[in-house]
Order: structure tokens, then C-alpha cells, then sequence
């Protein structure tokens, strides 16, 4: 046992009344609603990079954080697992996610990289074996070491894609190992600083033939869970090959993965893409391939990933409206890829933070089932297309222009536009939030 | 003959010294770069809307020019057309692009609008036979009469959707008829205001069934030419279904169009969607859909498609250097879809504005095609690539993860970065320019 | 009495939990929040040219609505202005803003114009001695009419000066007539389409000796309201001079008006200036020149003036927080600068978008005015600077650096940050929200 | 002597034709345009921070640079101090500009970290003795270490004002020792990253006295050169007080000081706050405190400070070309806030990335140069507010509103617009490129 948390109790649901902060205002894991609990619905994980692992350094500065467990040694890291499983007992929280290099000491060799991983998941699966909290998903960091400064897959040396391929399976077997219902691949270098030295169609070849092999292995392995790809438009890279959603979506039909892979989507990413979050989640159950979420909040105002907590439940709950279109989380969840901003020193800060966005999740996801249980929003959406319903209309699809065309002129077609009554449908949603 | 331009005679090429202002100082026609004349490589086309039909206004203010050619019938409508061939003489322009509502006067019926089509694109055809101006492509105006405020193809009213068929059904034998090169669709409306009232998968199968009836109709009628499609993220609409380059793919994948249609790309589209213009050239290259170009310059401070006429021929060489890479334009070209800003009322305005957009245009393809024959660029990338030449490279690609694995570990594989040397290729283009 | 609203009965207050689209769900005039009733508190106006004048149309599209007033006759300005009065009856509007040319026919002289202005604000005059609502704010339009293309007051051509001066006056005479509590200006075109032609220098000192001569005839005519600038970065000019509240401000010192101009500040504006709301407002207050606001919300994801009604009150509680803080509204009021999506045709969409952003305003005021009354984040902010109230803090501020330095050095002074509590003062937000 | 540039020779000007990489191709220094040496006109500077102390990291990755110099001692800060006066003989740099952090290491309290600086600007200023190179400016980080991370002069800890105040002391201190021509302050941290826990007025009331001590102090030491104001928009905090150039210069009135701090103004933060470099640099010549420029160039499509070599000589000589109506640099100069790319890691990135940025400005400064002294732009402006000479104009100015609008009914005043010629005067521009 740590003392880092020490005089925190575990956080239990008070009611929105409540003036305790060390309480849930909205977030009562065992209520139950559209016929499930809302742990199981919100499925919420904590980020061991940012939670546990993040120092508090921006482009402009360096460390802030005083944690007992920094540090570089398999010690520190045994340290950091026992502070994670404490804060995730706290919250009470069902799923944790991790790259390897968070919770493993980087190697001086591959070899000794793999061996320190195998070392430090031992040491979370006896944690996993005792505790309420199990991994959502695994990752590999193939960003920070300057390695990969180039690329990983898509690196110009066949060497680091070499070095990928093992690092890949190794945390691929790693999360295997520890039941790991999804393993997501976040492609930061996976991009480029300048067209000038890039072959962008051999890059993006091997970025498919890449992701081929690790479906091939997933499936070797018996691996159950989902292989998700994480949408970013740029940062670090002046421009990611997983721009946004769309973007994924032709790369995986190029490589005829659309059945394999799905997509875990992020607030912060979109708005860096130029999408609402609510649009990329519509769009990717649209084309079939929603899977999970990394739930966060993009500073309106700046340019880069802010990756600050959520807590504007209007906005979340569109997003998760959308959850809920697609039929919510089947091996998905809702991972916090937010961090504390750099002057919150304290514990209580690391825990409040979490509390504030799994409240504002939960109030979100309530408002959002509400209305798609009492049906308005889509029952005004079906009543606008209704005319696609009429006799004729579909026919109209399978004809050639010409055809269209003589019924224009025959029948004298002129169409009257009708109100689309977007301020009524905001009105609307603002009586169930 | 209009005596709209009066005193300004054609624009001829006279060197980068000369102080004329109306002489090219580096478009000459018949300048043989990369063996083909210069003129044959850009392809310069008029845009009928902005340098005809346009006038004046912004959101925030009213008409400012003054053009002896404005109003609803079809007398000016003739006029507009004889100014326009003026213009293209004086310009010397091979090329000439339009929607159906820049030329015809908007009838009070489908089949009204249909007959002034007819007499209007009868007269321009006349036009073309007695002037070396030909028509680059034609396209059809769905956007801008309130019947479209919900989209064409994509409304949810199916009258729409019959209305955009016989409305792209004329326009496509239009431009059959006048010779066009190339058939262009752009979706303004084609997206939504708010996700609230949209059923995102039936707009998105509507639009793509569309797309397929056009291009069945054009293989009947014997249209040679291209269908492209113009892809812009936003404005009008909120969000715009043909976003950007790696979304129309993914869209003319699902649709079995991606032999079929190729892309109009333009460069204040690229920029509102977050990339660069040779970033949108490079991947519609690489994913074999390059067509033609938009041509203009997005003002980087502005939020919305400025569509100014281009005038940075660093940034220009950039984007020739990728249609070289592209080998060159085929049916395609370069459309200035660029206007005067709203102050710039006079003739002579009109006139050089597109004088110092194709100067721009000509130094830029000057500058990409010199670097391109001398191919120092291409061999600098080749050379970061040289390592998947090598054996064992290209053969890791078939290997299951575990063998690469192995390799890893036995041979205590330890990748070094090497340079990326962007600078000293900025640097060599810099020489170039 | 116009028939444009048949059917729309006043809207009254029923509560949140009321299913009548035609009731108010949060705003109730009469309930009393920090000693003053909601309607004192917000003191709503509805803007004329967005509710009233606002055709439909957007850059790519014409009219969409279509409503009896339309048309250029004084017939149809007093139908408009029955029409509003009609529509400030429904809501129960405290309050109206408008333009000169929102109101009145442009006439064919200024002479002319005048004229109208007058006969339409005596019309406006007695249907406000009937009616509850009077003018918050009445401004001159000198953007629209193609004469102000290069600006009003900082136009290269001082006839336009001139005619600007004459038009400002005959609005400010007229918004007196009315007896307007404000009169605002906001300079669309005072601002610049490129550097190459533009004397900065010169035109920022005609603007500021206009502003003067307006303040001199304000106080000879008697008139008591205030006068506001409405910042704006950028749209319709490529760069406008009241950029943001810093740069109003630092005209202001230099014209020696900071005493005599206060800010009407926009949601939209500031949002397009890179900052959040509540920073304009927050600056406006510590700067002392804080008047009125312009309510709206601007989509964040597009990158012009979307002027949408606002329907996020988390977000709106932060604007309104910072006014409760600067004390109020004296003269200034809540105007929705807000305008119907372009599809929202009917008449209740203009009476229920209204709806929606009043209830949106009056729930943020209500949890905005319960958190400032309870008073725990005003303690915090206290708390976190409490270290100025130590002795010697202060004292520091008057002396020289080396005596500073040597205090240093002689103490061994070695801060320790603390905390900055974030995302505990977010929890604490969401509380009250 | 290290040997870490081994083999590159100092770069000789060869003109533009050369094929030799290591020569420069426009940067003549001793070439005269408009009287003045072009050294003397660009008055370049290498700095410190980028060139010598950058280790390659960004927000997604760590080191990637391998500089024998880095580590925390005194030995390595002399070795960088050699390598550096090294890299600015090769480059015949006149200047360079630095931090106290970049040059000297941290020491564990003030006293030590201030020996620190004294012992390295010993060694510098022999350095300078020996070389040709000069100190341009100094300056303070204050923004790296954790105890800045609430700000320095605008922290909620007086005590963290006290330790700013002795940092800048110092660090101005060692400036004067060294000859440097300015000083220049930064303030990255000081700004919020939320308003929740920020008071606004008093942070800016502290920033405004801790100025005002800064200029007694250089009075009281006899410190001939420039103190400058570097703004920025944002990053690393949500909002910086120094956001630009109108901003800056509010905050200077307000203090009084106006007339004793000018702007030291960068291309990258001009953009992030919205604005053309040109602007920023005409508004601060029209309010009369341009000092000096950071050069470099932020990636249009990134909202993050990318501080990459300026390599577009069009956009650079709209710039220059506002130095030069400024008057050029006095005390100013232009400094390379410029980072190398982080794959750019050879010493020959490090040499050649200077050399193109150089060559870029000599190129742009010509072209700007030529057209100054030709005059056609200048007598374009002139001409376009050539009315306000005439006659009556200006004494419209001094006018009551009533009378200017008794002349405008009188004489029927109605303005008709002229063409702004933007296209004509960007031809202009292109001309002299």
C-alpha cells in the first residue's frame, strides 16, 4: 500500500444535492436505466499514461508533479501499479487502460523491453485477480522514444517497422494476458513533418499491410476482443494517416479490414479535425464501425490536443445519444484520455478530476437515454424523411436520369422547402438535460 | 460586341522586366517545359460565376459592381455570354467552366429552366466554334435557390432528389453537347445544419445511388469526359458530406465508383479542411483519383472560403509539383475559382486579376517542373526509402508478426534515426523558385 | 394587426417540467434573484434585423423565408413593424435594438433616407407607448449599402466620412427620439480587405476623432444612454479595427474616451477572436468599460459569425456570472443577436428559437447568481491570492528590483507552488448548474 | 574547440545560382540597399534556446537531438558556449539572443543559479570579445521551471513575484554586462489557464508594476538599449495577457509606458492571435513601438507554435517591407526563433537551416527594398487618400455632427465608390519578387 492517497475514502453516489465533493452527484453505478446499469452502460476506464504516468510537462515546461513512484527502475513501476489500483478503487472505476510504456520500464534492448513488460503484467494481473477493476485495452507506445521519430509502420527504415511488428505483438500478447476486451492502435508518428521526404503511397501500403498482420496474429492468438484504430488529425505530426473517421474508414476498406477493425473516437481529436465529436460517433455507426470512446474535452479556443476532463454534460450527452443510436458499448468503454492540468499538485486533485467527468458523463448519458427512450428527437428525424416512405420514392432510385427527368416534366415537379425546426430540436433536447 | 472591355487589347507574354501591366511577365503559351507548351500543361480556365455572374456581395453587404449584363432575362443573359468570350480572348484562355444558373435565366418551371438552358448553352456553343475557348467543364447549381436549402441529392423530400436528377440530367447533356472535358459535382448542400433532423445513412446512401444514376447516364449518352467531384468540408453547410479527399474515397469505394470518378481539388477547400493543397493533390494521387483543380487562395486568417485569386507562386510550385508527380492533367485543368474582392469594381480589375493569377501560376509550374526534370527531390526521397530495396524488407511484409518478432530478438535488432533533412529540402526548392 | 402569428398565443412561464413548446421552461420574469426580478436581471431585446429583415440567405444561397413585409416601401416597413411589436407581445420582450435600415426604405438620397427614418420612428414611437417594449439600443447600418464598401468613418474618401457622420447622427437623434437606452456602433467595414492599400496610421485617427464627435453630440443633444463599440475581429472586412475589448480599449485610452465608450460585447465576436466569452466579459469589467452584450452562440466548428440562438447554459452561466460580478446590467441589456437557421421557415421557429435562448439565458443567470450568492468560488479565488495580503506583499510593489533581489538572496526565498485546483472549481460550477 | 561542426567551412555568399548548399545564395551582407550594408539592414540573430539548448522533444516524444553539450553542468554550458560562437562564426551571424537558463545551469537556489549566470556570461562575453558576434538581447525564462508554473510577475504567490523580480534583475544585469542592445520579456505563464481561479485586475495590475520596475531599473544602471514586450496569443497558457500588439499596447498606456517599451513581434504568434505578421508590424509602427522581430514561420494547418526556418521569401517581404516603412531596426534586429525540426539531426541541418532562413529574408528584403524606393505602392496609397487634401476635408474633422450633416443635405452629398485595385497592387507586389 501506497500513502499517496492516504484520508481518500472510496467514492460513493450521494445525489446531486450533496455538497460533499468526495461524493457522486450523478454517477450511481447500480441505477438502472434503459434496462441496464449505468456502470455497465458508461463502462468508464482510467488512463494510466495520464493518470499515472504524466509528470505535468507542457511544450514550455517540465515537471510538476511530485509522485513517490517516478522514476526509472521495475521498483517504481510495481510502485505506480499499486498507486493505480488505489485511485482505481477509489472511483470504483471497472476498467483501467495502458500503454506498455507506462507501466514498464523501457529496456536497454527489445529483449529486455519485452521482458520488463512480462514482469510488470504479471504484477497487474495479480492486481486484476483482487480487485473489481480489468483492462479495457492495451496499447503500444510507438511515439515517444526517438525511435519512432520517423514513423512506426510507415518509418522509412524497415528496421523500426521490424522493431513495430515485435513491440506490437508483445503488447498484444501482453493484453491477452490480462483479458484486455480491446487493443487500439493510435498511430501519432504515423504521419508526416513535410511532404518534401515522404512517399505517402508506400507509407500508407505499409501502414495496411501492418495492421493486416496484427488482425492475422489477433486471430491466431484467440484474441476476442476488438482491434480499434484511434482517429487524429495532427499532433504530433504535422499530418496523421488516421485523420478522422472518414478518413479511417477508405483506409480500411482499402485493405479490406472494414470487419475487422473498429474505431475508438475522441472529443479532442475531432475538434482537431474540424468534426463535433457527436458527428464522428454518428458517422462511425453510420458506416458500421463505432467501438469505443476516449472521453475528454478540447479547449474550444486552442490549437492542440488539450485533452482536459469533460465537464459540459449538454455536450457529452449528444455524444452520447449517439452511444446509444449504435447501440451502445458492447466491448467499448468510456476511457478517460484526460489529464489534470499541470498546476493540480494533489491527490485530491487526481481523484476530483475523475469524479467531475464520471458525473458529467453519467448526468449526459441519463438526459441522452431519457430522450431516446421517450422517442421525440427520433420521431421527428423519421417524420422528415417520411416522404422516402411514399409510393414511388425508393422506385425513384433504381431508375436512369431520363426516366426521372420526363416524370419532373410530366408531373411539374416543384418542390416546397419545409422548416427543418432546428431551433424546436434544440428546444426539445433542452428539456431532457 | 459589348463595350465592356473596351481599350484593353488581348494580354500578351512579355518577359518578368517589363513594367506593362497588361502583358504576362511569365505566361507564355507556347513556352515548352517537360515537352509539352505551357499552355497544355495549366489549362487555364475562366470561372463563369465569380467573373460574370458575381456581384459584389458578402454576407454582410449587397451588390458593388456594376455590370451592364445583370438581371433575370435572356438578353442579358446573351450579353453575360458575349463579355464572357471577351474576356476569354483578352485572356487568351483556353478554357471556360459554369453552372447552369451563371448562364441561363432561372425559369418559373423545371421545364422552363430546361428551355433556356438549351437557348443559352445553343448560343454559347456558337460562341466556342468562332473562339479558341472551350468549355472545361460544366456543373449544375444546386445550392442556391431555396428549393435546395436541405440538400439535392440528399433532401429528405424525395421530390428534391428528382428535381437534382433532371436538373444534373440537363446539365450533363448541356455540357455533352458544348464539348466539355469534364462533368464537376460539388455538394454545397449536400451535409446538414445539425445532426438533430439528419438521418446521416439514408442521405449518405441517397447521395451515393445519385452519383451512380449520373455516371450510368453519362456511359449512355457517350460523355467522355470526367466526372469529378469537388470536395469542401463546410460552408454552406455545416458539415459537408464530400469533406475532403480521403472522405470522397471512402465514399466512391462504398459506392463502386473509384474507377469511375475522379476529384476537383481545390486549394481554399484544402485549407478550410485543415490540410495543405499539396497534401490533397499528393493523396488523390496516390489513391489514383486525380482529376483537375480549383484554383485560388484561401486567406489563412479567414475562417471562410475567401476564394482569392492565387498569388504566392512558392506555395503554387508546391502544388504543380504534385499535378507533375500526378503526370500532368488529363482531361483536367486548372479553373480559376477565384473572384475580385467586392472593391475591386472595374474592368481593368477583371482583367488582371486572372493576368497575375496566371503569372503566378506559370512561375509556380515553371519552378515544380525544372526541379522535377533535374530530379534532385525525387532522388533524396528515394534514398530515405532505400532500406525497404533491401533484401529481407519487402519480405517482412509477408511474415506473420512472430517471425518478425524472432528476427528482432536474434538479431538484436536497434534502429538509429537518421535525418529527415526537411530544411535542406526547403532549401532546394527555395533554389528553384 | 398582422395575421403572421396567428395562433401563437403569449408565452408564459410553466417550469421546467412543463411539455408545452409554448411556454417558458426556466425564464419567469417576475421571480426574484439576488434582490431583482429575472426580467431586471436579463432585460432581453430582440434584435430587428435578424427576427424582422433577416431574408434567408447565406453566401451560397438567396431568401428562404418569405414573409408578407418584404419589399422596399414605407407599406411594408410598417408592416415589419407591426409585425415585431407582434412578436415582442408574444415573448414578452422588455426590450428591441435596430438599424436605420432595418426599419426604413433606403431612400435615393440621404435627404431622403432621413426622411424615412423618421416617419418609420415615429410609427415605432407609438406602438411602444402601447406596448411594453421599449428600445434598448438603436445603430446605423454602414456596411450593407455598396457606398461604405471601404469603410464609414475610415474611408479614403471623406465624402463618405461625411455621409457617415450625417447618418450616424440622424440614428442617434432618432434612437433618442425612442428614447434608447444605448446607442452602439459597430464597424464592419471599418477595418481593411489588404495592407497594400490601406493607410492604418490615418484611418485609425479619423475613426477615433469620429467616435469623439459622436460623444459631443451626444451630450449636446442631452442624450443619457450610453454609447457602446461592438467588437469584431474579422467579417466581413479581412481585418476590422474594434478587434476585441484590449483593442477597443487601447483606442479608447488613445482618443481619451475610456470614461465616455463602454463595450457591447458578442459571444460570436469574441469566439472568433480566440478568446472565450467570459474573457471579454472578465476584461471588460477589470478595465472598467463593460455595457451590454450581444447574445449568441457561434458553432465552434466554423469559422465565420454563425449568430445561433444559444442553447448551452453551462456555458452561458460563465457569461453570466461575469456580469453579475461587473454589477449588472445599468443601461446595457441581454439582445439576442441571433438569427433562425436559414431552414427554420415558420413562424414558430421565430417565436420558439426565441424561447429556447431565453430559457437557456434565464437558467444560466439563475445557477450563476446562486453560486456568486453562496460565494464559494469568489472565497477560493480570495484564498488563492491571500498571499498579497501579507505585510510586505504589497510594500515589494514600490520598490526597486535590487531591494528585491537582496530580500531574495538574504531569505533564500525558494517558492513552492500550490495547486491551482481546476478541476475542483469545474466540480464546483457543475454543482450549481 | 569541439569538433562537432568538423568539416563545414563558414558560409560564403555565392549568389543565386550556386549549386554549393553551404553557400548562401541571396544573403550578401555587404551588398547596399537603400544606403545601409544588408547585414546592417537584417541585423540577424542566432538564438540560443533552439539552436544550442533545444533537445529535439515535443508534447508526444522526448529527446532526439545528441549535442555533447547537454547536461546539467558548467563544463557542458561552456562547451555549448563554444559550440555556439562556433555555429554563429560559420554563419557570419552579426548577433545572437538568450535566456539565462539556456546558457547557464540551475543551481539550487537563487544565489547559486545567479553565480551561475555570472560565471557563463563571464565566458560569453570573452567569447564576444574574440568573435565577431554581439549580444542582440537578453532575457529570463521564467516560464520552464515548476515554480513559474502559475506565472512569475503575475503569480497568486508574492513570493514567486519576488523571486521574478531578482531573475529579471540578473538576467538584465548580465545584458548590460554583455553590450546586449535589448531586452526582451516573454510572458508564457503569465496568463490563466482558467478564469475560475484567476483575478484578472490584480494580476494585471502586478504585471503592469513589475514593468514599471524593470524600466526604473534599466534607468538607474544606465542601460542604453531597448526593453522589449514579446506578445503571444496563447500556449503555453489557455490566454496570456500579452495576446498582441493592441492588446500590449492598452496594457502600456494604462502603465505609462508607452514611450519606454516597444514590441519585439513574431510571425508564429502573430498568427496564432489571427493576424498577418504584416499587420502586427504595420499596427506597431502606426502606434509607434516596433523595436525588434522573431522570425520564423508557424504551419498554417497546426494551432500550435511550430517555430519553424522562414522559408516563403513573398511573405517575408510583405513584412520587411513594413520594417522599412517603419525606418528599419535600431536597436531591433531580426533573431531566428527558430527551431529545427526534431528528425533534423545533424550538425549540417543545424548550419543549413540558418542559411536558408537568412536567404529567404536577403531575398525578401530586396524585393521589399526595391519597391520602397521605386514608390509606386506608396504613391498608390497616397493617390487612394488623396480626397483627404482637398479642401474642406480636413476641416471636417474638427466639425460638430449637425454641421456636417447641414453640408451633406445641402450639397446632396452621395459618395460613389472607387476600385480598392487589390489584384492590381498584389501584381505590383509580385513584380519586384
Amino acid at each position: 500500500m501506497t500513502d499517496f492517497f492516504k484520508g481518500i475514502a472510496p467514492i460513493k453516489y450521494e445525489g446531486p444535492e450533496t455538497t460533499n465533493e468526495f461524493a457522486f452527484r450523478h454517477y450511481d453505478p447500480d441505477e438502472v436505466i434503459l434496462g441496464k446499469r449505468m456502470e455497465d452502460h458508461l463502462r468508464f476506464a482510467v488512463a494510466y499514461w495520464h493518470s499515472l504516468a504524466y509528470e505535468g510537462g507542457d511544450p514550455f515546461g517540465g515537471q510538476t508533479f511530485l509522485r513517490p513512484w517516478f522514476g526509472a527502475g521495475m521498483d517504481q513501476a510495481k510502485l505506480k501499479a499499486d498507486a493505480a489500483f488505489e485511485l482505481f478503487d477509489i472511483l470504483g472505476a471497472p476498467f483501467y487502460a495502458f500503454h506498455d510504456l507506462d507501466a514498464r520500464p523501457e529496456g536497454a534492448t527489445f529483449a529486455e523491453s519485452k521482458r520488463n513488460l512480462e514482469e510488470i503484467t504479471d504484477y497487474l494481473g495479480n492486481k486484476q485477480a483482487s480487485h473489481k477493476t480489468k483492462l479495457l485495452w492495451g496499447t503500444a507506445n510507438m511515439f515517444t522514444h526517438r525511435r519512432w521519430m520517423s514513423g512506426a509502420a510507415t518509418n522509412p527504415d524497415p528496421e523500426v517497422y521490424a522493431y513495430a511488428a515485435a513491440t506490437v505483438k508483445a503488447m498484444l500478447d501482453a493484453t491477452h494476458k490480462l483479458g484486455g476486451q480491446n487493443y487500439v492502435l493510435w498511430g501519432g508518428r504515423e504521419g508526416y513533418e513535410t511532404l518534401l521526404n515522404t512517399d505517402l503511397k508506400a507509407e500508407r501500403a505499409h501502414a495496411g499491410r501492418f495492421l493486416q498482420q496484427v488482425v492475422e496474429y489477433a486471430h491466431k492468438i484467440g484474441f476476442k476482443g476488438s482491434i480499434l484504430i484511434e482517429p487524429k488529425p495532427q499532433e504530433p505530426s504535422k499530418h496523421q494517416y488516421d485523420y478522422d473517421v472518414a478518413t479511417v474508414y477508405s483506409f480500411l476498406k482499402d485493405f479490406g479490414l472494414e470487419k475487422e477493425v473498429k474505431l475508438n473516437i475522441e472529443q479532442g481529436h475531432a475538434i482537431l479535425a474540424g468534426h463535433s465529436f457527436e458527428h464522428e460517433l454518428a458517422l462511425a455507426n453510420a458506416l458500421g464501425i463505432f467501438g469505443s470512446i476516449d472521453m475528454n474535452r478540447n479547449d474550444y479556443q486552442s490549437g492542440w490536443d488539450t485533452d482536459q476532463f469533460p465537464n459540459n454534460h449538454p455536450e457529452m450527452a449528444l455524444a452520447y445519444y449517439e452511444v446509444l443510436r449504435a447501440g451502445g458499448f458492447t466491448t467499448g468503454g468510456t476511457n478517460f484520455d484526460a489529464k489534470l492540468r499541470r498546476q493540480s499538485l494533489d491527490p485530491a486533485d487526481l481523484v476530483l478530476s475523475h469524479v467531475g467527468g464520471m458525473d458529467t458523463c453519467a448526468r449526459a448519458l441519463r438526459a441522452a437515454a431519457y430522450l431516446f427512450e421517450d422517442g421525440p428527437l427520433e420521431a421527428a428525424r423519421k417524420a422528415r424523411y417520411a416522404g422516402w416512405e411514399r409510393e414511388g420514392a425508393k422506385a425513384m432510385l433504381a431508375q436512369p436520369l431520363e426516366a426521372i427527368e420526363k416524370a419532373v416534366l410530366e408531373n411539374n415537379i416543384n418542390p416546397q422547402p419545409r422548416s427543418g425546426r432546428q431551433e424546436r430540436l434544440e428546444n426539445l433536447w433542452n428539456h431532457y438535460l
